[in-house]
C-alpha cells in the first residue's frame, strides 16, 4: 500500500505531538534532549520544534550570556499559555470560576456568593457575570478557552443534567452545558461536585499518591466521590457515590446532631461551626454532638470502605475545616465497623476543590482531543 | 543502534504471538487470512505458522476432498490443548475442581462434599484427592497444568490468605497456594469466591454484555463481587465487596427470617429451600418470610447500587435457584431506596460459578505470561 499524503501529514502531526509531550512538564530542553525523549532524530526534531514555535505551541529560551566556552544550545519550552481551561463550581451558596493554562497553573480566580434559594435563571446569570469578571481580569475572550467543565450538586446524567436529584431549586431540568454553549465554542462538560473534588484531591490535594480513594464532601449535606485504580468512577448512569440517599446509612440526618446541640445561641448563624468550636474548647454538650455526628457519618463511610476497600478516605467539604475535632471520633467509629481501616486524611483544598477538579477534567478533555485529533484541533493557537 | 540477535529473536517471538492471537477464537484459517489479521506478509506468516505447528501451538486442518477446482488452501487452528488451566473452589460444603484447555473449554470436572466443620488439613486433603481424580480422569499430570486459581471464602490478602476473616474453622492462617505449590510448578493464585463468581458471570454467565456489575453470592451467607469498567475490583487490601460485615445493612441477619418461618418442619433439613418452595406454592407465612428476607437484603444491595451505580445486579449463589420468588420482592424494595434501578438478573451458573471464575483468572494469568515472556514461558509445549 502506497503511503499517501494524508498518512505523511498525520505522521508529521504525531511526531509534533510527541515533541509536545517531551516539552511538557520538563524544564527548557535542547533539541538533543527532546530527540532522546521522543525517540526521533536530531535533524527531525529541529524541524518539528521550529514549526511548533511558529504555531505557538513552543517558545525559545535564548541562551544567557554565560561564560561557557562555545555557543550554548538554544532551549525550548512548552508554551503553556497557548490555550486555557475553565473550571466552574456552581454551588448552593457560591459560584467559583478558575482559569488555568495548559499546564494547570491557575491564572485567575473569581467568586461570588449566591442565594441558596436562587432560581436557575438567577444562578446562571451569576455564573455568567463571574465568568465575565474572570475573563476580563485575565484579558481573555471566550475563544481563548479550549475546554470548560462545570461542577454541580447532584448526580449528572448522560445529558449533563441532574434529572434524578438536585438540592438546587428548579435545577433538575436545567442544562448548564447548553447555557454555556451560547458563550463558548469549545466543549463544555458537566460533572457532579463530589466527583470533581475527588479528582482535585488526587491532582493537587492530599491523595496524590493514592489510586483507590473515597472522597467525602462533608457539610450540612454529605456526598462521596470515588476514584478506583486511578480513575474517577461515574457509574453506569453517572450516579456513583450517591450512597447518602440511603436512609440506613444516616448521612441525611447526621448533621442534625450538630443543629440540635444544647447551647447553640440563637444568633449563631451557622450552628455547626459554633458546635465544632465549642467542642474544640471542651464544651461537653458540643463534644457529645460531634461524637454523635461522627457515629452516624461512620455508617455510610464504613459501607463505602467495606464495599471498596480504598487506600485513603479524604474528609473534605465545608466541615473539613473542623477535621481536628471530627476525625478522631470518626476513626474510632470506623474501627468498630471495618475489617481493614484505610488512612483518613483531611482535605487541604478547602472550598476550591470542586472548581479545581473541574479544571483538571477540562485539561484532560483538551489532552484527549490533542491525542485524537492532533494539534490543530482544540482551537487555532495564537502565534 | 544495531539490531542484535536478541532483538531479532524477540521480534520473531512477537510475530509468532500475533499469529497465535490471530488463530485463537477464530475458525480454522488460511495463511492469507492470518496475514490479514496479523498485519504481516504471507511468506512471513507461512514460516511462522509452520514453526507454531512444530512447537505444538497450532494444528493443520487438511483440506477435505471437496470438489472445488484447484488445490484448496490448508487451514490452521490454534491448538487449545497445548496447555490447561485448573480452577478450584474450596467451599464451605464442597470442593469443586475444573480443568479447561487454553480456549476455556471445560475438559473435566470433579466435586466432593466436605464437612463445614472440617479442619484445614482435612479440607486440603479433600482438595488434593479431587485434583488427583480430575487429573487422572483427564489423563494428565500436574505438569500439564499451566496455571491454577483457587477460590476461598473471605477476603484474600496480598499473601493469598484470608487473615482478616474466614468462616472456615482454623482457615485464617491457611496458605492454600503454598500447599498447592508442593504439587504444581506453575503459578498458583488465590482469590475470594464472590469475586471469582462475578468474573464467571461476565465470562460465561448472564452479564457478558455489562462492564459495571454488582454480583451477589446469596445463601445463608451473602457476599458481593464488583466488576467496574470491565475489571474485577479487589480493593487496596483485597477486601472489596465485604459490605456484608456492616450490621446496618442487615445481610448477616436477613436469612434468619427464613430459618424462623412458622411451619418449617423439624425434618426439613435446609429451612431456606423449604420456605422458598412453600412461598412458591402460595403459603402465606413463607411469602412473608421471603418478603422480610428481601427487605433486609435490599439494604445492602441498595448501598452498593447507590455507591457504584452499576448497569447490572446479578443474583447468584445457592439461593439463586429460588430467584423466581425472591427477585420481585427484592426489586420492589430496591425501588424504594435507589435513585436509579439497575437491571436485576439471575445467575444461571449455579454452584459452578466460583470454579469457573477461577478458571478464567488462571487463563488470564497464562495470557499475561505469554504477552510478557513469550511462547516458551508457560511451560514447554508438548509436540
Amino acid at each position: 500500500m502506497a503511503t499517501t499524503g494524508t498518512d505523511m501529514s498525520r505522521m508529521r502531526e504525531m511526531n509534533q505531538l510527541s515533541i509536545v509531550w517531551a516539552l511538557r512538564g520538563n524544564p527548557p530542553s535542547t533539541v538533543t534532549e527532546l530527540a532522546g525523549r521522543a525517540g526521533l532524530s536530531r535533524p527531525a526534531v529541529d524541524v518539528l520544534v521550529q514549526a511548533l514555535v511558529t504555531d505557538g505551541w513552543a517558545e525559545v529560551e535564548e541562551p544567557g550570556a554565560s561564560s561557557v566556552v562555545g555557543r550554548p544550545a538554544r532551549r525550548f519550552r512548552f508554551r503553556a499559555t497557548a490555550g486555557h481551561a475553565l473550571g466552574i463550581d456552581i454551588g448552593v451558596h457560591k459560584i467559583l470560576v478558575m482559569v488555568s493554562d495548559l499546564e494547570g497553573d491557575i491564572v485567575r480566580t473569581a467568586r461570588r456568593p449566591v442565594d441558596p434559594e436562587a432560581a436557575p435563571e438567577a444562578r446562571l446569570a451569576a455564573v455568567d457575570s463571574v465568568i465575565d469578571e474572570v475573563l476580563a481580569d485575565a484579558g481573555m475572550t471566550p475563544s481563548d478557552i479550549w475546554a470548560v467543565t462545570v461542577g454541580v450538586t447532584g448526580p449528572v446524567d448522560a445529558t449533563g443534567r441532574t434529572t434524578l436529584f438536585s438540592p438546587l431549586p428548579g435545577w433538575h431540568t436545567t442544562d448548564p452545558a447548553a447555557h454555556l454553549a451560547t458563550r463558548f465554542t469549545c466543549p463544555v462538560q458537566v460533572e457532579n461536585d463530589c466527583k470533581l473534588a475527588a479528582v482535585a484531591e488526587r491532582w493537587k490535594g492530599v491523595a496524590q499518591d493514592a489510586d483507590d480513594i473515597v472522597f467525602l464532601l462533608a457539610g450540612l449535606r454529605t456526598g462521596a466521590g470515588l476514584i478506583l485504580d486511578g480513575t474517577l468512577r461515574r457509574g453506569h448512569g453517572g450516579a456513583a457515590g450517591e450512597i447518602g440517599a440511603l436512609k440506613a446509612v444516616r448521612w441525611l440526618t447526621a448533621p442534625d446532631h450538630l443543629e440540635s446541640c444544647p447551647g447553640v445561641p440563637a444568633t449563631a448563624g451557622e450552628a455547626a461551626a459554633w458546635v465544632f468550636q465549642a467542642a474544640r474548647e471542651g464544651d461537653r454538650d458540643a463534644k457529645t454532638a460531634v461524637r454523635r455526628y461522627a457515629r452516624d457519618l461512620a455508617i455510610g463511610v464504613a459501607a463505602l470502605v467495606l464495599a471498596l476497600d480504598p487506600q485513603v478516605v479524604v474528609y473534605g467539604g465545608g466541615f473539613s475545616r473542623s477535621a481536628d475535632v471530627i476525625l478522631d471520633p470518626l476513626r474510632r467509629e470506623l474501627t468498630k465497623h471495618c475489617l481493614r481501616l484505610p488512612e483518613l486524611r483531611t482535605s487541604t483544598l478547602g472550598d476550591e476543590s470542586v472548581a479545581l477538579g473541574a479544571l483538571r477534567l477540562a485539561l484532560d478533555e483538551i489532552d484527549s482531543r490533542l491525542l485524537r485529533d492532533g494539534l490543530a484541533a482544540p482551537t487555532a493557537p495564537r502565534g
